[in-house]
Parts: structure tokens; sequence; C-alpha cells
């Protein structure tokens, strides 16, 4: 009993330092082609590099086709006896969502509201990129440059209620923002690439090629989702460049921070705090909750191109297949609801996000991110690589993955402020848009003194 | 180095010993209600029994719909430069298909070839189940019963180029087949259920009830897929009235069998004969192809409502959806050509399935089973059972799963005949007819043999 006691203490403690000195360990930088043309054909002899105003259109034709194939959308099978949303969307909730985007939407209203900012495409890397750029009501404040990035299925429409609230000043601090709100390319206004390639670390690129072109050599960053995983690139690639990222999916995937989390699963009182801790342990939890729900990952991370056919070619089929994947990710404790969690959204918010994929023809371009990110490059070495650009981790209640900060400082060593929050859900800005601009402003306040204290 | 070895062999003994004893062991047969009701609300006092024949009927209203909506379908992304299928369907590739069923595909003339054979649709514990009844031109020789069961997206068409060759007499035979071919509950012409819990195994109880209302209490099976799954079920829980199962998706998952699977990972030499080793090692290999190529089965069995909602408004989109499966189980070496290995069918075929599931909504009902399969019941106990029905497994080249037979034996302890094949895919009927017929007959000659020499 004694010594298989002192052989599992050995193996723990010789684990405990293979990990330390081997896994902590980071690579080199690998050498990266910082301008990789994503446009069609061969990089022009002169670019274009103009800036042009755009405005949002939802056009007659396509509202009229839209309608067309809502209203003759073939019957649905109805849910199995007793069933409310455990086989998948709940089609006889989902006729009523559909019924409010054939009848009541407004398309031209939505339109209207979303034009409120002043919208630009510019040419990056051979790719056609939308973004709103939102300059503040300054009055005698300092105005910071900040890059807001969302992640699939949404847009840039993502922060329309948090970007008044980052543009206009508070009492209390001495600064204010500048919104940049970006589509990434294939989501949203963005062109997609026709090349193999473009994954989060390549994205990251060119953000920070657009942010170059606008004039930011510096500059903060908000994101969630993809656009996180995009944003921590910009961080390891660029430490100098960005002032200070802020997250609502704050997440290390180093190699070692799976292992602690594996390590965490034997001691979870010594791996997370108590309060936390069903947010990530038991393990088989989380496993369970990412094999129920992760479906759509691996069909996309595999064969984007199969479903994404599919979903351009029914408005009805593609909102049933994103509002499902939204409501996941918004409630857990609403999975098996008719509406899945999908209520914790305003309905109008949910069918911009539905139109704008529809109308722009994104749910191939969109959905082929997930197959790039797990395409060999140099993306699993950048992984492994720590950033020292001053980070702030949000974590909302229903957030799809919890890491502890000692984790998460294995990618983000210097994270210099940590929120962790009882409500919310995966997409901040729509779900708790004061929450989200609130931490921004206390995260930034950290970002400076931290640059007060260590730049020269 | 000589004490690690000997710890390793204790350890391989260990193991041994315990799998033997602990994993060999078969539960006990659940208690299991074999006449549960699928209909829609309670079974009815007088339950109607009767057969109607039945003919297929592709209907204008249906096919001017459908052209319609093949007409209108909007433009597809195109592939990412110098790719082929490895992003998922080949949506190029994919319009010549979609453009032949608009324009070329015979509907009526399909339908008439289908109808040589005498349809029927009978109620079998309140589902209207559809099956093909063929009964051969016997002249002198014993007519033995044989049901023909497919798996998905298939339907009983799958067989329509193997009944002929089972029902027409052959030199050095002395029987000959009457062929039941049926579509599962759910597929093809037969209804769907809208209660939960219609698991293979269930499903093998409601194809026993069938035979036994179309007067056969004992016959013969052949399988594949979630056919075979369904047969493997009914070997276990009737073992008296199956004469013979021969199945062309042989598969044990005993524990035992995935036991031995991995160590033979250790020994592959012990485990599989050389020329077949790479049908199964490395497993690496295996588990990469079924990641690759799985994306689908994992949104099947957890969220079929969700994919089925948006399969059910687009034909063109549930072909891009079925064929991309179709095609991966067909040619592990063409899965990188623009047609992925989908050309080793007729294009006819092809569209035959994607009609009768288009025609009769069975997209939704069909997907459910994979979730129902894995859905906590009896069927895991029953899984774990050995069979003692006389057994023949056909493998072919491209089958998705291989298990030599010292494997299959654990669930199949009467495996009287195996053929291993250097041709054909997971779709035997549709791919290699000949090769599938000709096993049958050889194999029913090895069951006739068993129970003369162990029947009383």
């Amino acid at each position: 009993m004694f010594t298989s006691f002192s052989i599992f203490a050995v193996v723990i403690v010789g684990l405990g330092v293979f990990t330390h000195y081997y896994l902590q360990r980071a690579p080199d930088m690998p050498k990266l082609d910082l301008n990789r043309w994503w446009g069609d054909g061969n990089r022009p002899n002169q670019e274009d590099v103009t800036i042009r105003p755009f405005k949002i259109v939802f056009n007659e034709t396509m509202i009229d086709d839209l309608k067309m194939r809502l209203r003759n959308r073939r019957p649905y099978t109805r849910p199995l006896e007793g069933m409310q949303s455990e086989y998948g969307m709940n089609t006889i909730y989902l006729e009523k969502l559909l019924k409010y985007w054939q009848d009541e939407y407004d398309f031209k209203g939505r339109a209207d509201l979303l034009n409120r900012y002043p919208h630009y495409k510019t040419r990056v890397q051979g790719l056609d990129i939308h973004y709103m750029r939102v300059k503040p009501e300054a009055k005698g404040k300092q105005v910071l440059p900040i890059l807001l990035m969302h992640g699939w299925p949404s847009s840039s429409k993502e922060f329309d209620q948090v970007i008044p609230m980052l543009t206009t000043p508070r009492n209390g601090y001495d600064f204010i923002f500048e919104v940049i709100a970006v589509d990434l390319p294939g989501f949203g206004f963005s062109e997609g690439t026709n090349k193999p390639g473009l994954d989060p670390l390549q994205i990251g690129i060119l953000m920070k090629n657009l942010m170059k072109r606008l004039g930011f050599d510096k500059f903060y960053i908000q994101a969630g989702d993809w656009g996180s995983q995009a944003a921590t690139h910009m961080c390891t690639v660029f430490p100098d460049d960005i002032l200070g990222f802020h997250t609502n999916m704050p997440v290390s995937i180093r190699r070692i921070s799976n292992m602690k989390t594996l390590f965490g699963s034997l001691f979870p009182s010594l791996a997370v705090e108590d309060k936390y801790r069903h947010r990530m342990y038991p393990l088989s939890d989380t496993f369970s909750y990412l094999m129920r729900e992760g479906g759509y990952f691996h069909l996309q991370a595999t064969k984007p191109d199969t479903i994404g056919a599919a979903l351009t070619d029914t408005p009805a089929g593609m909102a049933a297949y994103i509002f499902e994947k939204i409501a996941m990710a918004s409630n857990k404790n609403q999975l098996d609801t008719p509406h899945g969690g999908l209520e914790s959204i305003a309905l109008d918010d949910l069918l911009d996000t539905a139109t704008i994929l529809w109308a722009n023809e994104r749910i191939t371009t969109s959905m082929r991110l997930y197959a790039e990110a797990f395409a060999p490059s140099e993306i699993f070495i950048v992984h492994e690589i720590p950033t020292k650009v001053p980070t702030a981790a949000i974590k909302f209640l229903h957030e799809i993955v919890y890491q502890p900060d000692w984790i998460l400082r294995d990618k983000f060593t210097n994270l210099v402020h940590s929120t962790t929050l009882d409500v919310g859900g995966h997409f901040a800005g729509m779900h708790t848009p004061r929450e989200l601009a609130d931490d921004v402003f206390e995260s930034v306040v950290e970002f400076i003194k931290f640059h007060e204290k260590y730049d020269k």
C-alpha cells in the first residue's frame, strides 16, 4: 500500500517536472508571410488601397426571394412526442421564428438601424473587408482605438449595442474609445477567400494590416469566439502593437494547459475555486456537453462545403442550423426547452444575423474557418508561444469553455484583469452589452497602468 | 530490462485473464416488450392487419415542385483553389448531378422499373411498413424466405439488382429464395414513428413481427449498415427463428471486441492476416478516417431534427449531403477526387435514392435512427449478448469497418462462412450485386449444413 503510494507520488512529481520544463518551453516564432495574397489569382502590380464609404442595403430582389423561399418551405417533421430540443431544433418553435422573419421582420428598418454608424470597405491582402468606424464624442478625453472582433455565425452587427457604450464619455474615466468593428473575412459583408489556408492566425495578420491601413499602429482589441482566437494570434505575433487584449472567450490551448486541466480533474479543489468548479469539472460533464453540442463543429471542421451547399439554398434551414447553435451557447440550463436558450437574445437581433448571412451568401465561407483552423500550418506552433500583451479575461456564466486564471497565464503571461460573472453567455455583445462595456473600461485602466509600469 | 519485461508480461497475461473471464461473460437477456406501439397516440382496440398492394408513384405535383426548387437553387460557393472534395462536396461536380436530376432523370421510368416487383404495405406495431415480396421461378427447388435490410440513406431500392439474382434458379443449388426487401421504419416508403426510442433493437423486433405477419416463422436475413445492426439484434433476441444471417457490415461492438482491437494494435501480426492488416491497423489511420468522415454521424446522433429541418427544404442540399456520404463509403482511395468515390454507383441509382427520400420526406425520420441508437436503453445490454445464429460475413474492400473473424466470433459464435474481397464498398447491393448474391447462395449452403449437424 505504502509502495503504491510512493510510486504514485513519484509519477506525479515526475510528470510535474516534465510538464514544467518540457511543456512550458515555448517554440521559436515561425517565419510568417505578413502580406499573403488572399484575392483571386495573383497579386496585381498596383493594389487598391482606397477606403470606400459603404451602406447596408437589403434590396427588394433579395427580400422578395427570401420571403418566397420562406413561404414555399416544405412542412417540417414535428418533434417526437414529449421532446423539446433534445433531438435538435424544435420545429414548432422554429416555425414561429420563420413566420416572424417572413411577415414582421422590418428589413429596411433594421438596415437603417445598422446604418446609424459609418460603414466602410477597403481591400486588404486581396479581400474586400467591411467595418464600422465610430469616432467618439470626445470633449477633452483621450481617444483610444479599439478593434472589435466577432465569431461564428456573427458579424460586426453583434456589437451594435456595445458601440455607443464605448464611444460615450463616462464619469471617472479620462479616456474614451474610437471603435473599429470589423467583419472577419468570409463573414458579414467582408469578402471570403477562394484560397485554402485562411486560418485564425492568418486572419489575425490580415486584421493587423487593416488597422495599419486605417492609420492605427497600436490599438486595443475586444473579441470573442473565433475573433478571440484571431486576436490571440495577433497578440502573439505583434506583441508590441496590441496595447491590451480584452477577451470574453479566454482560453489557452497550449499543451501544458490541457495537461493542467487533466491533472486538475484529480484535485479539482486545487485547480479551481469552489464556486466556479462546476464550470470546469467533472470533465465528463464538459465532454458530454461538447459531445452533445459539438456535431456542428465536427462537420464544419471536416465538410464545410457540403453543409454550406445545403444551407445556401434554404433560409429556413440556415436559420434552424445557426439558431440551434446560438441557443446552446446562450444558456446551458435551457438546452431542453423548446427555444433551447434562444430567448436570451431579441428576435430582431437573431434575424439581423440570419439576414446578413443569407443576403451575402456567407454560410459556406464562414464555416470553412473551422476546417482552416485544423489544417496543418504554423498555427500549431504559434499556439504554443505565450504573449506578453496585457490581457483581460471576462468569463460569462454560459460561456462554452471555462479556464481558471492560473491556466490562462500559460498563454497570457500578463493577465492583468479577470472578471467572472454569474450572468451572460457566449454572444456577450448581444446578451450583456452593458457588462461587457463596463469591463472593457475597467480593463483598459489596468492596461494603461501596466504600460506605465513596464514601458520605458 | 528483464524486470520491465516481466512486469509487462504479467500485465498482459492478467489483462488476458480479465478480458476472458469478465468481458466474455454475457449478461442475461433483458425483458423486452415484443409488441411496443409506435403509432400515433395509443394502440387502438382493433388493429389493422391487412396487407395492401402498393405501387410507387412519383406524382406530377412532387416532380414539378422538385424541379422548381432545383431550378431556383441559389448559386454555390465554388470550391477553394486546387481543392477537389477535401472541404466536402465539390459544388462544381454537384451542379452536374443536379442538372441531370432536373433535366434528364426519368421519374416515371424509374418508378416503373421499381414497380416491376410486387410492392405491399402493412401496419406493424402502429407503423405502415413498405416492402417488396418477390416469389421465385421455383421449378422443383426448395424456396427459402430471405429478408433484405438496408441502411442509411437507402431503402429497399438498394436491392433492386440483387433481387433477380436471388430469385432465379442456379445450377448447383437445390434451393432458391423468396425475397422480402423492406424499408426500415422512417426510411423509403415506410412510415416513421412520432415516439422516441425506435432504435435498431426495436426495429429488429418490428421486422420480426412483419415477417410473422407475412407468414414466415423462420427465415434468413441479408443486411448491411443499420439494417445489419437491426438484424444482429434479431439474431440475439430470436436465435431460434433466424435460420442464418448474411451480413456485409459484420461487426461486433461487444466490449471484449473493442479490447481485442486495442490489444491487436500492439501485435497486429497476431490480430489480423498480413494482407488485410491495412484495413484495420494502424488504428490511427482508422481514427483519422472516422474523424474526417464522421461529422455527419456526430450531428445525426445528436441533432437530427436540426439538420433534418435544413435538408427537408432543399433537394439540392439534401442531395449534396447524402451523396457526400455515399461517396465516402464507396471508395476510400477516391476521397480527394471531384466525385469523392460517387462514380462507382450509377447516377440513376443515386437519384432513385435521393428521389425516394425527398418525395417521402424521410430525411429527418431516417437520421433520427442515429440518435436512437445511442439513447440509453436495453440495447446496450443486448449488444453484449452473443448469438448462436449461423452467420456469414462478407467483407468488401471499402467497407467502413473491418474486423477479423476471431473478433467477430465474440458476437457471432457460429460464424460459418467468411469472405474477404478486394472489390466493393459499403452499398454492396449497388456496387457489387453479383458478388453479394453469389456469397448469399454459398453461405446458405453452410447455414443448411449447420442446421443438419446441430438441430435435433
